[in-house]
């Protein structure tokens, strides 16, 4: 249904990758949140996105997200078959407007009049040629200098979202409405009644705006963003495929949503009714309502045995998960963490992820599994004075050049092929063989072959922190 | 209070360590049940249970196994600081009658009139003072010529055990009862029945008897079972500290129980009304009655995190597991399995392990953990072509010299000090350092250290199977 985008210029789609989704620990996690995670089908939230605005219709994304995401993003747009996206890094989380104003700013330094559509990384749409037919209508009103909504018909009277009042229809935009109010996240006496109304829609945060609506808006209604923003973009630097925002700039522009700093302030505003399986996959109970149910109304992903549970959700990432007998249950497991809660209970697995980082533990925050620009590394097993990993290095990528002061390392090549190099020599690793490092040796591995290549590393020594590594060079801007 | 029990001459305590602890799966399985793992306490239910008889007053135990289980028996009794035991080796089950006749013929050949007390190997006791009070009564019945059970003072209703009738008290032995019937496990009706009666106990399957009597009363109303395992002692082979039962007269032996084969129909028997806080631990729920709880019911044993979570059992062997808001659960996690359930569908837990063993899943019966004569070894990562394991070999011990002809091995010592034979040559691996070992190459390993050698070992090659391995010598027997 792309073909009914008017085809004046491409639309700019502008991804915001900025959740930590903690509610859908232990999967979503700060440092691998749920937008990477393939939660609803055998792609990442983020790709599913992506792929949402593929076609002649659009200019390749603008992707907005923390710095620490990037090389997990390049990769994912890449995976998705997105080419030609520019991806604005965060150097920290100023929620959606400074986000936005980015994005503006960017795509109107080639065309102020680029029409460019917003939406979170990280939420859910069953019904696409829906969404762009009604696009294709939302877009018609941002050339005019609207500033348009996607309002989502709401199933529930949720709590957790804002609410928008739809006003009179726009006689010369066929389907987009006038927007009368916001109204904020209500009590469930309240979302009754409006969800009753019949004339009040969840606010998807979903927006289309041209990049100078957007800047002139921002300019009137929240100038201290635009100005840091701004400055952040002047001062921005490219870093391999990246683009920079600077840091103190941006670290000084105030934290706040495009709910807050435009919509609701601007007298643009406008709003497209729509009903779309929209869902923002906030918690555990989202996914079992996504999901496809067995006759006893559970959803089971991966190795997963179910005997006598009903309306349970169930997900397994690593190994073999029975339930029996429970009823609306959550259990969710992963390589590190088990989660089993009653569904009923989504709210309060911010509690655990709170409890466990005030304890100091890793798997609030991070997986075990770590992503690199050059491909993955994963603990095996850690003792005192030794730690065992997985590493697996794509085809045609290499490690940095470095040394460690205070460990051994023994690499076994287990697939594929590596070329090593060890202070100074470069020795050809092939499966079945393996290669020692000492203490102080200067050392890289690179995949020359075609096959990811997957070597395991035992690391010995009396400190093992990762700290203990000095960059000599790297590929991809990380010396030091 | 062993003191109490006369000094004639020692009871030899006769524990049979045969059942395969289903019902506590993922814990439990047959490779290695649950009377080898701490349940209840810091110490695996076959010490707490070999514990029971320490002192002055007990000769050391006989313990019936699985011949599978041997290693396992030998190191927890020495782990218990059991010296001197005897371990009959089952070459396959045949409930208790067979086991306990074993013994008794064991006992016999050194003094006919040695009082043995037969014992599960996986029961919870925890009024040990007033199990040896009641023990010394039973035994001065038992050297009369008496088969004395000990019936434990009902606590609810059961159905899962059978129940025993008490008689008139014997006016020579207090303490002790004639024993008026046997009882079936009853339903739920009966059991109500049984435990309101006042005189009904259940069967714990504990007794005392010499082993002259228990010989007579196999020969009068088992003597198929005495003849047969008359045959398999008389041809049983000693095994370094072992004493392997014949395998085809066991095999022809028939399966039964001693309460069927002799206790039920002697006229000799005689019953100990007890209350010992006996358990059968036959269930999560059982170890959830037996478990310290907090403020909401819940026990939590390991890597736990609770959140408005009431009357839970919830377990984890391995990684952190967290339980939001779920009532009367167990979840128990291990390495490798995962089990979510109502705490009232403990028989279900059978249902499980029997579809995991339809199809074909290790984790039905074997843990990921295997233990040796000389330590244990456990899978960190397999893939298709390589796998990765560490491997922990005790002081003193050392694995078969041996070879593979299709996989190559990489040995890199992370924790103390290794004794290599690699093709005759004698190589010592320190920490940190490690040891190439290709095809066909014969080789052993030996710790001659103080402390236990650790070293990570990776497998690479086109055919990984456990059956590709030649023991060319073995300390163990294992040759072959």
């Amino acid at each position: 249904m792309t073909d009914m985008i008017p085809a004046v210029s491409p639309v700019i789609p502008v991804i915001l990758s900025g959740g930590s989704g903690t509610r859908l620990w232990p999967v979503s996690r700060e440092s691998f949140p749920k937008q990477f995670w393939p939660l609803l089908s055998d792609r990442s939230m983020i790709e599913e996105t992506a792929r949402r605005a593929l076609g002649p219709g659009f200019a390749p994304p603008i992707v907005v997200c923390n710095q620490d995401h990037r090389f997990v993003v390049a990769e994912q747009l890449r995976h998705a078959g997105i080419d030609g996206g520019r991806i604005l890094l965060e150097p920290a989380g100023r929620n959606s407007a400074p986000a936005v104003a980015a994005a503006a700013l960017l795509a109107a330094e080639t065309d102020p009049h680029a029409v460019l559509w917003m939406m979170a990384a990280d939420a859910a749409i069953s019904d696409l040629p829906a969404l762009h037919r009604l696009l294709a209508a939302a877009v018609l009103a941002a050339r005019a200098g609207r500033i348009v909504t996607f309002g989502m018909k709401p199933t529930a009277p949720e709590t957790g979202f804002g609410y928008i009042e739809v006003g009179a229809p726009l006689a010369e935009f066929p389907g987009v409405h006038d927007l009368t109010r916001f109204v904020e996240k209500p009590d469930a006496a309240t979302a009754a009644t409006l969800v009753a109304s019949g004339r009040h829609l969840w606010n998807s945060g979903m927006f289309v705006f041209t990049a100078a609506t957007m800047i002139a808006e921002l300019d009137r209604h929240a100038p201290d963003v635009l100005a840091a923003v701004r400055l952040a973009m002047a001062q921005r630097s490219a870093d391999l495929d990246f683009i920079r925002l600077a840091p103190g700039p941006f670290a000084a522009c105030p934290s706040i949503s495009l709910d807050y700093a435009v919509a609701e302030r601007t007298s643009h505003a406008a709003v497209v009714p729509a009903d779309l399986g929209w869902s923002d996959v906030g918690s555990w109970g989202a996914l079992w309502d996504l999901g496809a149910k067995d006759g006893q109304g559970n959803v089971a992903v991966g190795d997963v045995l179910l005997e006598g549970a009903t309306d349970c959700y169930v997900r397994s990432d690593g190994i073999v998960t029975a339930v029996v007998g429970l009823e609306n249950a959550v259990v969710v497991v992963t390589e590190d963490a088990v989660l089993a809660m009653h569904r009923d209970r989504a709210q309060d697995v911010k509690k655990v992820v709170d409890r466990l980082r005030a304890a100091g533990r890793h798997e609030a925050v991070a997986h075990n599994r770590s992503y690199r620009p050059w491909g993955f590394f994963e603990t095996l097993i850690a003792g005192e004075r030794f730690r065992v990993q997985r590493v697996v290095v794509q085809p045609g990528q290499k490690l940095s050049l470095q040394k460690h002061y205070h460990r051994a390392e023994h690499w076994t090549v287990v697939e594929g092929i590596a070329v090593a190099t060890r202070d100074g020599a470069t020795i050809l690793v092939r499966e079945n063989e393996s290669i020692d490092l000492p203490p102080g040796c200067l050392h890289r591995v690179e995949n020359p072959g075609r096959i990811p290549l997957t070597f395991i590393e035992v690391q010995t020594g009396s400190y093992l922190g990762a700290d203990d590594v000095v960059r000599v060079e790297d590929s991809y801007g990380r010396v030091g």
